[in-house]
């Protein structure tokens, strides 16, 4: 069972804004490629396909807190918790560290979700098992 | 005084993910451009260039809930509304609706940030006298 | 018979980089996007749908030749003519102007596809009847 | 001396669009990614500052054929190769494969710049000693 991801990364120039940092935007990119990264570490993919029958995980909410800006060509590593498990959606909590101090911290929780064939439209499902064979919330101590 | 305004875009193609919607990441663009549209229908600008002595308005935190998913070529109506007023801060809520239904909700504080000379990092300062001048708080009853 | 459309943009703060200057591959999402607002004008829809049977235009080339840099809250006014019609491609130049002066230039090629049903890949298709019937090719005194 | 640069990416599911392809804006981010971790490995940084006297690489053209779509979650190998060399400016190629396949190929000129003192406007400079001193041309049949 995993309840965590740790990965990293180094800001690029185009995630950058006039202001010279890592646009707030990116981060919320960032913690879905380190979810998306997890599930691959797990063997699995998030989603599998654009066409009918395709399932993925939709955002429910997403919330991130800025304390330090990040720069170009800043290493940044983020550490993805699982926060809560439901029958259909995970919530995840990702820290962002640069020389391991914390400049950021963000959530979110996904739903996930099958295609409805016909008229392709999303429709809540259960996790699905791989995952939820695979999946568990961290301890206490760690959120 | 000005606590509120309204905008439209519609969903483009590059904003649009595998999934076949709008991704999530897009919404908080969506509320800076609304807060930067707001600006600039006072007569301000919220950024006043990357050099030296610039000012801008960063990111203290960022959070939105997804109702429902948006399509491309979906037309959005925003509505963004002043939440608090501090003095260096401001903290937006920001309503996206489609065909008049509620689609999801954000909020957003940024803080004002000037660029130090020599090394170019930013410090919090006052809200600009012109905006500070502009900008209430909505009444409650609009939250 | 329609040959080209005009449309105007502000460049929006995401869009910017470090550089303080619009990020040179908005440049060709700004060109995608006329091409797609152009397609409106004529009440059409480039693309139709994410699942099977969907068709769109897939890029075959992009290039852009950038004169001088676009800021923060520049208006860009984008002319979009179309160079080239074959059966299943339409190639299109786009010139961006700022206070009446070319600022950069770009050109693409689309091909129109469909999604084959099964295994969701791409094959190119004629171009639709209704965008065959209402789409010509720009005077050459114009390109 | 240096004159080619390898480097591998995974396709993100935000880079992906309701084609279920990675979005075609996207191949010119790469190639600019290729370029600045090109500099990376010779000790370089291709942008030093958002400030006054900042130097960095604007682009003065780009263009890129796409053969085959890539999708969420490929594995894509860049190669980077400089094609030109000039006082002020450098010219690159950069090939994507996928599983040893030729998916698309770009190209892009860059040319040195510095930001003028007071109005902040970016002018031509030659190319920094120490990335001139590092960076040859390829040899012509690898191009």
């Amino acid at each position: 069972m995993a309840y965590e991801f740790k990965t990293q990364r180094i800001v690029e120039f185009a995630e950058t804004d006039m202001a010279g940092i890592l646009h707030f935007s990116n981060y919320f990119r960032y913690m879905e490629a380190a979810e998306h990264a997890f599930f691959r570490s797990l063997g699995l993919s998030v989603h599998s396909g654009a066409d009918s029958g395709a399932c993925g995980a939709a955002r429910l909410e997403a919330e991130c807190s800025f304390r330090r800006p990040l720069c170009y060509e800043d290493v940044v590593d983020l550490h993805l918790l699982v926060k809560e498990k439901r029958t259909r959606s995970i919530a995840y909590q990702v820290v962002f560290r640069k020389d391991d101090e914390e400049v950021a911290r963000g959530s979110m929780a996904v739903v996930f979700v099958s295609k409805v064939k016909g008229d392709g439209s999303l429709e809540a499902v259960p996790i699905p098992p791989e995952a939820d064979a695979l999946i568990e919330v961290a301890p206490a101590e760690l959120l």
